[in-house]
């Protein structure tokens, strides 16, 4: 079972190359990845007009990953059997591929097989019920002997039920920092046995030990790279929440395990199928509500080149009039092309250029304030 | 908080000795029972034609209650404080009114006032967990608290647990029986206690103790008197997933509280939610899906003057033509009138003479068959 046919795409080692060193930039995230490379048409491009750009936003610093130290970081990967792929190539998950921010190097280790097969998330309390844990590997092991790849975080509780139970059948770990640095440290072992049939894949560099802020960012890779994420125990307020309602907007399927009224651990879960997520008992509930979304072709949004314009011979009196409006409260971007009376491919530009320097901060809904 | 203004209907003592004359007369149900008076007019009308029907259905026997067997019942009743109400009437609940098959006389004891204020049925296992029987009484007490009425079945279990407390908000008990057979014996004082504040219904004559098959019987009452009802914990196949069916064949609301995919308790309410019935956690999540409901006034289709007509002036050869169509095995009314080339009307007739006779039974979905 394949999610969709292997992509045709292959990177030169130059290519790669600058690609990672354009990503291990400083503030060049996904999204600012994107906006780079669908205006210089390639990494390399971007590359050299990327110290302009920062100098222009007014930064101190704004480091370049240099090419040594991108050099490094592919020697290293090699050493430790992981690959930096990109979105379509043929081992790269095909629905993470589809996501306005997937990684645009995602690092990956084990039967990379396993990415391109259609993948189920499952995730859930660390703080689980014997129930919960029993519910979670049973539905996992059914999945798996239907043809599913379990994905999950390799967290304690719920994501090591899941994952331990599709060793066999393999399963993917989405790692929240570099592959050299594995947490919980006491799920090396697991780790290490999963990746007989599945993978493990991190968006992160090595060396970079992961943070409380990196597992939510990281939890948008599990929801992304699957058909649908199942909840199994989470209390009001948890993190397998945010993954239900990153799925969500993702527009991949949210299921969720219901559980007494009298359970805590069971009221994030019934939260979610008050609001429309679908009650599962058992693997057919998810396999049948995916199955219609299998059958479908991948939606394919990898091409990096059709994004909204950038103009970068901006005026310096147009500079300071936007970054005159900006503080630290949050201000949305039509607001300041309104208040600014400059085009909104000026704003965009001098937003970004302040985004590079580290000045800008981008929140949800098209917010943005100044650090 | 009322259901709904209280009606004009009253009737006279000869008026309710000649409905209670027909409803317990053998092979008369509520739907035969509004069959005849649709067609004849009145029940007096109706008993004065019943002997000649139930000849020529063909019956050996098919006794006719007698002035004096109901003259006893209504005594018997007033002994015991039990009223006789017909839909319609003040004290008659006025949603358990509208349908089809409504008792064409009920049994009511207590504190009626409570029979017409809007009602939610709280039903479950008898054989039910300490979690589902505090579950039941923690939401009962919130809806009582909220000016609802509770009604359920009396049943150990999640009826009990629903009923006590609500003993002193209000609650309705729905017998199986009659009112002097209160079933299970153990809940005589439970009955005694919601009196009080509550009361107790029947359409079955006093002295007469519930069989397995009343059961069924008696849960259209739960549910048509109700705006909707709440399944605690049901397993597969029981009894309360029956009067979930009714009540959605009904028009009224369904609600199941989840459980754990691994409780079999919870199989049959997770079921339900799957099918769209609404999760319930709390008080709330009924409160808010019933209220548009009560806001719309209660469709009234209490008249029992508008059913379809019936034709007793029956050629011998077309009554014979029809019994020979018919044996065990159920056959539906559409393929009757078809084979036998028949009006509808005719066909309909023979049916209800054959019926009174006490040789045709009717199954669901217009099936009929010869016992």
């Amino acid at each position: 079972m394949h999610d969709r046919s292997p992509s045709a795409t292959h990177l030169t080692d130059t290519e790669r190359l600058d690609r990672l060193r354009l990503i291990r930039s400083d503030n060049v995230g996904p999204r600012t990845f994107r906006s780079l490379v669908s205006h210089f048409g390639d990494p390399r491009t971007a590359l050299a007009h990327l110290p302009d750009l920062v100098r222009r936003g007014g930064a101190a610093g704004g480091r370049i990953c240099t090419v040594e130290e991108a050099g490094a970081e592919l020697a290293a990967c090699k050493k430790l059997g992981v690959s930096l792929l990109a979105p379509g190539e043929a081992q790269y998950p095909p629905r993470l591929a589809t996501l306005d921010d997937a990684p645009p190097v995602l690092a990956v280790r084990g039967a990379c097989e396993a990415l391109t097969r259609p993948m189920i998330a499952i995730v859930g309390s660390r703080n689980a019920s014997g129930a919960g844990l029993k519910f979670a590997g049973a539905l996992a092991r059914d999945l798996g002997d239907a043809g599913f790849v379990v994905i999950s975080g390799l967290a304690r509780g719920i994501d090591q039920a899941a994952h331990r139970a599709t060793v066999e059948s393999g399963t993917v770990a989405v790692l929240a920092g570099g592959h050299d640095k594995i947490y919980p440290p006491e799920h090396e072992d697991l780790l290490a046995t999963l990746l007989g049939q599945g993978a493990a894949i991190s968006e992160m560099p090595l060396g970079h030990a992961p943070r409380a802020r990196d597992f939510p960012r990281r939890n948008r890779l599990i929801s992304g790279a699957s058909l649908g994420v199942v909840i199994v125990e989470a209390a009001h307020r948890s993190g397998s929440l945010i993954t239900a309602r990153m799925a969500a907007e993702q527009g991949r399927e949210v299921f969720a395990v219901p559980g007494s009224p009298l359970d805590p651990r069971a009221a994030g879960t019934n939260d979610l199928i008050k609001q429309g997520a679908t009650l599962v008992t058992e693997a057919g509930d998810v396999i049948n509500a995916v199955q219609p979304i299998m059958e479908r072709p991948i939606a394919s949004d990898v091409r990096e080149g059709d994004d909204e314009p950038f103009d970068f011979d901006i005026d310096p009196s147009e500079h300071t009039r936007i970054v005159a409006l900006l503080g630290p409260t949050p201000i949305s971007v039509d607001d300041l092309v309104r208040m600014s009376g400059l085009s909104p491919t000026i704003v965009r530009s001098v937003l970004l250029e302040l985004e590079l320097a580290g000045r800008l901060e981008r929140h949800g809904g098209g917010m943005v304030s100044m650090i």
